[in-house]
């Protein structure tokens, strides 16, 4: 590589790339929704891709850096903000895209190879954490505009409201307990919301 | 294995065993913390903790046998729970007890190592929920008790209530967000409370 070449999984690459980009992320992400982590291999990716191997080498360097892209990927291609117009319907409906996101056979189990990836691997920790900033980003206006309405407490922070929303559903993905179906969603909506209402989130 | 001998990973011995049994799992705790799921080994355990190989494998069998049986000696160990006369008072004490564990560098990385194994391993994965309904039915008595002072509405789900205190702890130290400190426990105690007052848990 050269010292002018971007880091791997940093690329983004667009027009007639994107085709080969896209092809190379839905094997990765199969793979490891399939097999896990300790399973993703460069060269078995660029075949289940149809994709020359020197290419996939070339451009994403290492699994890591795949991972890392793949996650670019995922927060790029997420839904964007629901405006309900009161914070408990806005909570509800980022809660249930979580919740859909993570039950869904093959993404629940992509991020749970995600993350058990993340848990000894620093690179795509990191990776995971800017995937969970961007989505927290995408979602704490609605906390805010309920600062504004009077619906919650000035001072109240909004991607703690955010993270509170997320964490029983993962949770639950990761540590077992109920079913990850609706009303557990509308759950860590409603509890979300009468946290942030009674001040635990001011800062 | 004769047809009479318990499942491995289910034994528990006693007595003049648990010496044995105290050093395999100070063994196996110490190089899934160090060094992870893929590298723990039965006989690199047996090699650590100073006991003889056909020891362990006649004993826990598989590695997975080995971290169940990690699992249930981690519920017994682990810190009874604190009366303290309030549902708050007592959800921050669990939630302090959850945070200095996660946030201890040893515990921390032993349970990302188990959640990060339980993601691709079914046997590893129920044990993970044994250790949590342990831990859960340990402190579930003080939602109840709120409930009978009348700090709770009748019908709250003491498992519930008890899950939402832990879930943005492990959140955190699977996602990111802010630091594992006692104000992040805190604030899980307060948000846990303000939501079962709030009758979110009600079943």
């Amino acid at each position: 590589m050269s010292p002018e070449a971007p880091e791997p999984g940093t690329v983004r690459p667009g027009g007639r790339t994107a085709r080969v980009r896209t092809a190379v992320l839905r094997a990765a992400g199969d793979t490891l929704a399939e097999r896990g982590f300790a399973h993703l291999d460069l060269a078995d990716v660029a075949h289940r891709a149809g994709v020359g191997k020197t290419t996939v080498y070339r451009r994403w360097g290492t699994v890591t850096g795949l991972v890392a892209d793949l996650l670019v990927d995922m927060a790029e291609q997420s839904l964007p903000r629901t405006e309900t117009g009161s914070l408990l319907g806005d909570l509800k409906a980022n809660a249930r895209l979580v919740q859909r996101t993570l039950s869904d056979p093959r993404q629940g189990a992509l991020f749970k190879a995600i993350i058990a990836a993340a848990t000894c691997d620093p690179r795509t920790a990191e990776a995971l954490h800017r995937f969970y900033d961007t989505r927290i980003r995408e979602w704490a206006p609605c906390v805010q505009q309920a600062v504004d309405r009077g619906e919650l407490p000035r001072g109240t922070d909004a991607h703690e409201v955010v993270r509170a929303v997320s964490a029983p559903l993962y949770y639950s993905l990761l540590a077992g307990g109920g079913p990850l179906d609706e009303a557990a969603a509308d759950r860590a909506a409603q509890a979300a919301a009468a946290a942030a209402r009674a001040g635990v989130y001011v800062r």
